[in-house]
């Protein structure tokens, strides 16, 4: 009774939360893209990028895409899985892939376009560990892996709330990937994604799918990220997940990782000629195992920091690399894949929320078409932080009302109102401001606007502890979407069997 | 002995920073500005205002300013201080003013250019309270002034030191305004601003120049942000100030204070049409003072929040004033002042450091030609932090270090040094790195990247705490430039004659 009351407070007190009172919109940035290359810059870093996969080569390890491969024409030598790609075998392939394509959520309310202007938030991805204000930095566990897809299911600036958001460290690996996608498929009606490392995991992941979509299944109703082993090597298991795939025409989001210094030349002009020659070797690959597979160029190149040797997020390098990535995307016709919450901080202090910022901006005014980890991140990327999920919330919000514009018009600019209230007057009272204020601005959610004695009386809580305060009541405001019983009970048929089958097979072959 | 100790032991942890090695450098952005607004959108809120200035008018609480609006033109009810100006005569008086100017420093080599597509960012300004985490939130002093102008000066990225950046209230009002400038003036060679209520304070400032500059005075060798009193109000000390500065042509920032809801019409547009209106009225005035005084257009509009009454900062409302803003000083070939660090947040928490970023980005893509408030914000305005002041640091040495851009060439595309590594390898060791690696990329001084073990082993400290540290090294490290002795006494002199002829007078005639 008392967990009732609980509850029922709860849910009163999220219908305070403006946030949930907004529709679910695919957003469009209406501003042209910043650009930071010139054209004939841009020339430079895709020629850089064809001399690179012609002379250099790359290495796919992996016996079906070597033969893919030499079918094509490329020049193969198998021993060494190194392959050297022509520009126009590479440009070719690479006009295969559809330069937008629409991503199939469960309930097609939801349905993302994926290209063009369009940006799709994704919540926070991979993560190991978790953290809270009441339980502190701990291994992930499936029932915190729940509540993040909840929230993201719950906040409508989400584009996608299925995924990767975290690591169940409570389930062996050889059960996780199908603990998770009957998870998302019973938990969110939103966008999906999986993770497709080697051939088992996906087709898992796909016959899951099938129970829910029907069999053939629709292209693009999951998808994945794929990793370049930066520099120039695609592994087998990244390649097992391509080819599970591309066969169904799910979407594939191929990102290198490229930390300038470490993982490429120093030079971010580098760095990004090399991005562009792995995400577009990958990318290629895709086509030869199945044509017209749609695709999204990735970009994640930062600088590796000179004093700790760990990746530099959230810094004018990063900002560089996004701005110039998304136009070299462009360059080929091709959904562009950024960041949103990338930070090194291990805690939501100002410098996890600037460098938030300093990624979050770029990837916007960039263009990104997919804004994986647009909220959660801390310690860069090994932790997913409740608190730092809400306060990112409240950018996803502050963006969403940005780029859905005002007006400016005859009527809007209102020379007539300005005339009736006159010379030193106050609007609070006008007719005009009586009947649009409840919705005129960004209703913010976590941001405090009291004065410092208000402030002071509600318990001087900074907006860490009102995030923590903020994730619990939207928890509490959670409801479940409506899938038919009969096919949720195929899903946990299918978990129980595949995971009597599972035990002790190695997932990644 | 202690005390030189712990400061030669301060010098060397300044050593250090990488912020104090760079050089004072003026800065562009090199990108297009960008814009929200369509040219026919413009061109609707410039007719607006016309409109109003034509219909309503405006308020001009100055009998001088009354004859010169009658004298030029215009329709002029004395009684009712009350003015009507047609927009020939409008735009007339504003083809007078520059569309850029120099702003001259102490030293000549920090003198900066102020319009085109230069940025220059001026610390926080006219803050009644100041805070730090040793002796909390409490009124300004000058020995607080002092401080701050101190890390304005000794930090390269700051164009701006001199300023009234702190109220100092251990001084009577009566002679703040002789302590300020003497100690600006003592203590940076860097471009400074004054306050210029009523007729008396800009002109002892200007007499006081005068001993440093010369007379007859340079032109903008200072300067002082003029506000409307929103709405289509200027009232009689800012007309005061205003005449006292375009006498001798110094800089005048010319800032309607507009919050959407409260001191103009709700909708944006129409705020910003206001903005307008008021900030030409007012600079019209400036030329008919004096034909050629400097001036800058000021953008300041924001919503009101509904739920506290509170200006709100840093949200998307301000984001689209500081962008249509900056289009409409254009729209008149006029430089641009937007705000860079504002927040509501009483501490330098997440809050606080997005709201900051919220402004910084759109004024910094926006063209705006002069930040102020460009860092130390907290509580809306009302206390300038320590902290914050270093936090909002590492975003202008982000800035700078972002807009100064990247070599994008054949050269620097470095294909060579990719194949030399080839696949797989990594780039640590390579000579391209081992060449660059102080240099390549910014290097960040309050910013962590360490591991999760090596923060706490270095006592877990949050990015407010490391700010504390940093803020006492950099004072530490600041040196005096050089002031000659007799222009030195000089000042005294002046100061200590006026600080008795000022007692009891009422300095806002």
């Amino acid at each position: 009774m008392g967990k009732t009351r609980r509850r029922n407070r709860r849910t009163t007190e999220a219908q305070t939360i403006s946030w949930l009172k907004r529709p679910f919109q695919q957003l469009k940035n209406p501003l042209p893209p910043v650009e930071w290359a010139t054209s004939a810059q841009v020339e430079i870093i895709h020629n850089a990028a064809m001399d690179i996969l012609e002379n250099t080569g790359m290495a796919f390890m992996d016996s079906e895409a070597l033969d893919h491969w030499e079918k094509a024409g490329a020049k193969v030598d198998h021993k060494a899985e190194h392959v050297w790609i022509d520009r126009g075998l590479l440009l070719e392939l690479i006009d295969r892939a559809p330069s937008s394509f629409t991503w199939h959520a469960r309930n097609s309310e939801h349905n993302l376009i994926i290209g063009e202007n369009y940006i799709n938030f994704a919540p926070n991805s991979g993560m190991p560990y978790v953290s809270d204000l009441e339980r502190g930095r701990r291994t992930g566990s499936l029932a915190d892996y729940e509540k993040f897809v909840k929230l993201a299911q719950t906040i409508p600036f989400f584009h996608f709330a299925g995924g990767p958001l975290l690591e169940p460290q409570d389930l062996p690996i050889s059960i996780r990937h199908l603990y998770r996608t009957r998870l998302m498929l019973q938990t969110t009606n939103k966008a999906i994604r999986g993770i497709a490392h080697g051939r088992i995991i996906p087709e898992d992941h796909i016959n899951m799918l099938k129970i829910v979509f029907g069999d053939p299944l629709p292209s693009a109703v999951t998808g994945a990220v794929l990793n370049v082993t930066s520099p120039l090597r695609l592994d087998d298991r990244m390649i097992g997940g391509m080819a599970g795939l591309a066969k169904h025409k799910q979407a594939i989001i191929m990102t290198p990782f490229i930390m300038a210094g470490a993982t490429s030349p120093i030079t971010m002009s580098s760095a990004l000629a090399q991005q562009n020659a792995e995400a577009l070797g990958a990318i290629a690959l895709t086509q030869l195992f199945n044509p017209g597979t749609p695709v999204v160029y990735g970009g994640f190149a930062q600088n590796v920091d000179m004093r700790s040797g760990s990746p530099a997020f959230g810094g004018p390098e990063g900002a560089w690399g996004l701005i110039v990535g998304a136009q070299m995307a462009r360059r080929y016709g091709l959904p562009f894949r950024g960041s949103g919450s990338l930070t090194n901080s291990p805690i939501p202090d100002a410098q996890a929320a600037y460098e938030t910022q300093w990624t979050m901006w770029p990837a916007v005014m960039a263009h990104t078409n997919v804004m994986l980890h647009s909220v959660g991140w801390l310690e860069a990327g090994l932790v997913a932080s409740f608190e730092k999920f809400i306060i990112d919330c409240e950018n996803l919000g502050m963006f969403t009302h940005f780029l859905n514009g005002f007006e400016i018009s005859e009527e809007s600019v209102a020379t007539d109102a300005i005339d009736e209230i006159g010379i030193g007057g106050h609007h609070f009272g006008s007719a005009l401001t009586q009947n649009n204020y409840k919705t005129a601005f960004y209703d913010p959610v976590l941001t405090s606007r009291d004065g410092f004695e208000q402030w002071q009386a509600k318990g001087q809580q900074d907006s860490l502890a009102r995030a923590h305060r903020l994730y619990k009541q939207i928890l509490a405001a959670y409801q479940r979407p409506f899938l038919d019983t009969a096919v949720s009970e195929e899903l946990d048929a299918y978990v129980e069997r595949r995971e009597k089958e599972l035990q002790g097979v190695d997932l990644y072959l």
